[in-house]
């Protein structure tokens, strides 16, 4: 059982820290992007490993919990804990510097409390790219992306987080440092404890630096819109797209018409690049290099498309402010959806050729539930949708609270019938531990809990998220 | 404390398995490739992960210890218990088939007793790629290159085998079956046990089947050989081949004129492509996408890295029997060391920039140890040399044994304090055991042997292999 921070724990932390490391213990701490949980906890933000380490010891030998903060742009409240004994809330913000970057080997190291965008900017100013791009990029901070392996809008080309880290430094659940920050591109000595802290969700330590690689820097890059006819086209055009451009592809999203229609609804400045918006629309982004031009391959993948009967309409950027304008269409959706009002959101992925049965299935079942509009889109070229159910017109949120949990229960239920998983890319945080519990393999959750055991033994880190708390 | 595998227990087994499912214990299952090590054990090859089961139940229930067995080329003694209570040897050999493949996702699911080189056939008949590639290929199983995550000569642009596996089915050392077989490419529900499994060397659960991701297959393919003056030299031309081809480079190998020596030497066959051998050359492979031609890129990069002074002589291979002439050369140099005969081979990894470092301070550090040649060769683009240490002319391996120990201890040690590793590829084994505890980071082993103890808290998976056994 874990004791709560109390402020006689703050007077002894008081003790270990500099004055500049205690923080109002107020919003933003306290709540998530969308408000629908409330935190609690005392709030330190340490400026570097050492201090980090200090706090864990002492929570460690008072059995407080704790919890990272990073970004708190999470969406499955992983980031803050609403019952039991208040943790003390450790933020990454103070720890934001760009250690070193070795231009010559693609890398940078970095705090982990590091924005993403001001990541993407360094490698930029490096004529490099660090291709993990998502809408938070703003504001989300390196510690919590690795820490839940974030995905985005490039993951098909570039993988997800885990795939764009060499090293890690961590503070283990007894304070003491794990000096993991390796640059070494192949390193067999032992199991994989990185990819074992990337996802953990803060619950095995506390990322404090990541060594990150980088990309070059596409030559030429284009992006394009085309109308397909059916999620099947889609796919099929996916794989065209392979054939023509290879690992040129760096993101194939797919949207829905209920999306733009949502943008007309709700975004004032939306302007849609169809005459009339199709039934579902892809957004094709390419990178290529010297030699290949992005309007050609795109053109001619609009022109082969067209013939094999699987595109209608399309619209090809011809310079970058209209490929920032397709991104724009694709990047607000999300604020959107917040502004109409989900019954439910559900962040799944799907064997990339039962998607076009799933979308199939899914309205079907949920028409039995009952008068629903549905917004899918996301990652195609990931296998990984954001399928949101919402009100039929003139309903609110609020006239759906006895079907939310079936409606949770029959989209969960198809997409693990069908291979899929719950969270393809947000996390399980506390909000999903439950279908954690019902849909994970018995071995599966006997291996979690038997790593959380051994790594973190009092069960200080990040209490209750991915794992119920042990009574 | 285990228990030997007994005639007695073999009867056990002979109740649980058809006839079939026994060997005789005898080589390729007692010896390994360098023939340095023998091993014992009573060998078993279950069919089916059904069989592999009961076998690992039996063993659990009478504390007996298993050698997962996949190809058996593994060069760290991993798949062989010198000493110690005799283990069941678990074959995996009958258990090769791939058991599905799904063109339209890039997926192919195969049992873990597959050949690599069957895996590569039965994508190259789906017209795709499965880019694992390494001098034992023909021989090589998926199982056990997926437990020692492989690497070979296309980890540059593919990843190792950790970045080419979806999922994974394992037999838990309790019997029990982790169903992980995922082709998802996101899935963010707890703790990553697929990249734990990789890499472990069947310490922690023998992997029984896989989920494997495939690439497209470039359009176009070549590769050239070109001279370069000097480590530095060969790490300058990488980022040039970088700004110019991009991800289209699959492979940047190094080898010193020592390997065209021996090669000479002890390889009747053996046809230079140089008139005079180089001190270092360089072999470039390249797979382009449709649209740009190898031939054209090559020629383009040899040009600039002559006039940038990086280059002094080169070929291009003008057809696939040339590039694979090119290839033959490359990897017909492990089995020249062979016939040579090492006094102490290293495989080892350093941060990209710090090679050229590396490899004078190695040579002047062996200098003070004794007359040495030096065949230091590998994937350059991955920092991962092989860095072998051979007789003076006229001398034999069994002339070093006093020296042997020190070789081992300079080059580990100089590797270490640049941040290396002294396992890049090959994993840890039993040969390496001790390297792990002298230069694994405190926490990180205080991590593995945790981790270790909760999902085998018998110690029965692969005893004494990357962990000592417990007393």
């Amino acid at each position: 059982m874990l004791n709560p921070a109390t402020p006689a724990f703050k007077e002894t932390l008081r003790a270990l820290l500099p004055a500049s490391a205690f923080k109002e213990d107020t919003a933003p701490y306290l709540s998530e992007p969308r408000g629908r949980w409330a935190g609690q906890g005392l709030v330190v933000a340490p400026a570097n490993t050492e201090e980090v380490a200090a706090i864990v010891r002492a929570c460690a030998k008072a059995r407080i919990g704790i919890v990272p903060y990073s970004g708190g742009t999470g969406l499955v409240g992983g980031q803050l804990m609403q019952e039991g004994p208040a943790p003390v809330i450790l933020s990454l913000e103070r720890m934001n510097k760009i250690r070193a970057v070795y231009p010559s080997e693609n890398v940078l190291v970095c705090d982990a409390g590091v924005i993403l965008a001001n990541i993407q900017q360094a490698a930029d100013d490096l004529g490099r790219l660090f291709p993990l791009s998502l809408a938070s990029e703003g504001s989300a901070r390196i510690g919590g992306l690795l820490s839940t392996n974030a995905g985005g809008v490039n993951v098909l080309r570039y993988g997800n987080a885990r795939a764009l880290c060499l090293g890690l430094e961590v503070v283990r659940p007894d304070g003491t440092i794990w000096h993991g920050l390796t640059r070494l591109r192949k390193d067999n000595t032992g199991y994989d404890l990185r990819n074992l802290m990337i996802g953990a969700e803060g619950t095995l330590g506390i990322i404090t630096a990541a060594a990150l690689k980088l990309a070059p820097r596409p030559v030429g890059v284009g992006a394009a819109m085309m109308a397909v006819a059916s999620p099947a086209a889609a796919l099929d055009l996916l794989a065209l797209a392979g054939e023509r451009i290879g690992e040129g592809i760096s993101a194939f999203e797919i949207m829905h018409r209920q999306g733009f229609d949502f943008l007309g609804e709700v975004g004032p400045d939306f302007q849609s690049p169809f005459d009339e918006t199709p039934e579902w629309v892809v957004l094709i982004d390419v990178g290529l290099p010297a030699g290949l031009s992005p309007e050609t391959a795109l053109e001619g993948l609009f022109e082969a498309g067209f013939e094999a009967g699987l595109v209608t309409d399309g619209a090809i950027a011809q310079n970058n402010a209209q490929r920032d304008a397709f991104w724009h269409i694709r990047e607000t959706i999300p604020e959107a959806n917040r502004r109409i009002g989900s019954v439910s959101s559900h962040d799944i992925s799907i064997p990339l050729s039962a998607i076009p049965s799933f979308i199939e299935r899914g309205a079907q079942a949920l028409a039995q539930v009952g008068d629903f509009r549905i917004n899918c889109f996301g990652h195609l070229g990931d296998g990984n949708l954001h399928y949101n159910v919402f009100p039929a017109p003139g309903k609110g949120r609020d006239d759906y609270e006895t079907e939310r949990p079936q409606v949770k229960r029959v989209v969960h239920d198809l997409v693990h019938s069908m291979e899929g998983s719950v969270s393809a890319e947000h996390g399980i945080g506390r909000l999903k531990v439950a279908d954690l519990e019902k849909y994970g393999d018995p071995a599966k959750l006997a291996m979690l809990r038997a790593i959380k055991d051994a790594l973190d033994p009092l069960g200080i880190m990040n209490p209750g998220a991915v794992l119920r708390q042990k009574p």
